[in-house]
């Protein structure tokens, strides 16, 4: 397969934005990522769109990129509609890699687009629930519980008012206390370091920092977790342009070459193979012919604090049960020996759902041609992203790893 | 890019399966696709599931590819949900064909599933509006109204109780029958000839015959469609096992080959260019070394029978005007020139949406092999399916052509 690159990349703030729909924040998306490779609209010969939850909060199902890019004047070509949950745009960015790589085509748009918040908020939270198997989804929220909510039975308020998939990071979170001595105080830390980091993007959702006190006083949303310690969905948009290597010098003298594009789904073999990230983590590293020691900066898909803290160890940051320590030394921080979302990660720059896998690549792009501003690691080469969707029977339904470099 | 064929594929009978949901039909048509190719369903490295209306009809968003498959027990392999309306499947199709043409991978599954009739008929209905730009519904519905519903106001119950594509279908018969002097009789009979073919067909939803006196007296359903010119919407599955060509000789002594996958999406000039189904039809002659005289069998998207007819001239099997005089000949029945929907097409096979595009395949890679019984093609060398989906600004959102040979 061909080289590809990223020729140029954009994003719009995340946030809650009452009065923007999918159009508006796609056009804001994908007008930066063209401006950066100065590239003409009518330049890419495919594109394809990654959303989530269109369907569920506003109606739009089938064909979400056609009329998305159709009122920016995008049209007559070839349009993919790309869904994986959480992972949907990273799917998309796979796709569009795939799309240039194989040689059919020279350049590529790739989009995510999220509009989460409408005025029925039980909207959106249906949207969430279609991560998991709807005809499972009693038991699986049920189960997932905390103790003392399960005693108050099944139809207990606070279970019915949160994401599903916080039930599902708080329960994960308890067990790696109970087995390796983890704290809660470290996860904060990790929320501490992304709001920081969220402080210094200005396409973050929230620019304020905390003290761990703060991030711990919070309001409790299911233990250990505090609000602060959790994603807030939000609205918004990403986009990349992919080009053929040997075409992208006629767009940028700062090209992005894509190393590595690992897809994984499906249930996994924990003991054996130490989760889906894990997996995923592997197939990238062989592709890009890397290892964990030669990334240096690293976007992960930090949904709660304490995934952040697992995606340390399944990517081989540290070894099993150690993540607490990699907190405690300050490795992830900026400045330290590898840093993780440095955007401020889901936690602060937000995570409407669909435009969250390319944000995280617009990250990287931006970091690796060394734009970050006052949050820029200092002569990064190579970066990765790792994002993951939705969830079948305890296991991520979906995993992207990517690894880009200079 | 590599050869790639089809090892394998299956389908389900369309029908109104009251007991039976989306893992049901995926599994049936899986596992015939499977036992074609005498493939184990561990083999595939790589999936893409086409759903248009899960999560309308069923709440089912975001990963319906990992539940349906995880249930069968088809796991931990890269899954994608591919979504462009009516041509979800076929997308879903391109896809899987471009990660082994690629050499990405060397087997990809490619599955179509719909499941549309639901005890509230209000969803199915919004399924299918879903393939227009939701927010400028109520204006689109407007405006492709005959004129003596429009007189009866917006909200009459005939336009209410019909998928608006009807609508859109029927208003494209009345500028053809007022442009060519096309005849509502040679539309009734492309319908006598599908529901005909469909009779011979074991997995057709309907196999009734009807003479073009019946076609002409079913139900009216916007001038000058009757119930019977119009494809049902229905539960049904279909899938494909897609091979690279130095591969598939383990699988088959039969394998069909992939020629041409083309995927066209966007608004059109067609004063120019004779419409998107016209442009997609020459990137495919273009892309296998064919023209449509080449061609022996052919599958189009009889959403109605006008729009097969307008296919007819689109992809040049006869002039621009002259698709009357074609029907009248009988040149696409089964011993004409140039068979057209031997399956019965989306009129008498059915439509469930996200399953047409490889059902349509499916006819086809049976063809080619021998294996069409009471409606077998003599001499059927080479394929051509097309299948169009969704609609942005009055043209098709998403077409698809693929050219298939032995």
């Amino acid at each position: 397969m061909r080289d590809v690159a990223i020729a140029g990349a954009g994003m719009t703030r995340f946030a809650k934005y009452n009065d923007r729909g999918l159009k508006e924040l796609t056009r804001e998306a994908v007008d930066a990522a063209l401006a950066a490779a100065g590239m003409d609209k009518r330049v890419p010969q495919v594109a394809i769109v990654g959303n989530a939850a269109a369907g569920l909060t506003t109606g739009q199902e089938c064909i979400r990129a056609q009329v998305v890019l159709r009122e920016m004047g995008i049209d007559r070509i070839p349009m993919v509609n790309a869904e994986n949950a959480c992972a949907s745009s990273s799917t998309a960015f796979q796709l569009a890699w795939l799309y240039v790589a194989s040689g059919m085509y020279d350049v590529a748009l790739a989009v995510g687009v999220e509009k989460m918040y409408t005025e029925d908020k039980a909207r959106a939270l249906a949207a969430f629930s279609a991560g998991v198997d709807v005809e499972q989804l009693r038991g699986i929220m049920q189960q997932l519980k905390p103790p003392s909510e399960q005693k108050a039975g099944e139809e207990s308020g606070a279970g019915k008012s949160r994401s599903l998939f916080m039930d599902i990071y708080a329960a994960g979170a308890r067990a790696h206390m109970a087995k390796y001595g983890t704290t809660k105080e470290q996860y904060a830390r990790i929320a501490v370091k992304n709001h920081n980091n969220g402080s210094l993007n200005p396409h973050a959702q929230y620019r304020e920092r905390y003290t761990l006190e703060e991030i711990l006083a919070s309001p409790a949303v299911a233990e250990p977790l505090t609000r602060l310690m959790c994603a807030p969905g939000g609205d918004g948009a990403s986009a990349a342009v992919l080009v053929a290597g040997d075409k992208v010098a006629r767009y940028t003298t700062s090209p992005v070459w894509v190393r590595a594009s690992a897809l994984v789904s499906g249930s996994d073999n924990r003991a054996e193979e130490g989760g889906i990230t894990a997996r995923a983590a592997r197939q990238a590293f062989e592709m890009a012919g890397m290892t964990a020691k030669d990334i240096d900066v690293m976007e992960v898909h930090d949904a709660s604090a304490p995934a952040e803290l697992s995606i340390y160890e399944e990517i081989g940051l540290c070894d099993e049960g150690e993540g607490g320590r990699l907190v405690d030394e300050g490795a992830t921080e900026i400045g330290g020996r590898i840093p993780v979302n440095t955007s401020g990660g889901l936690l602060a720059k937000g995570h409407p759902v669909g435009a969250t896998g390319i944000a995280q690549l617009y990250e990287i792009w931006l970091q690796l041609r060394g734009e970050a501003g006052g949050r820029q690691v200092a002569r990064a080469r190579a970066g990765m992203t790792e994002n993951g969707g939705g969830m079948v029977r305890g296991e991520a339904a979906a995993t992207t790893v990517h690894i880009l470099a200079k």
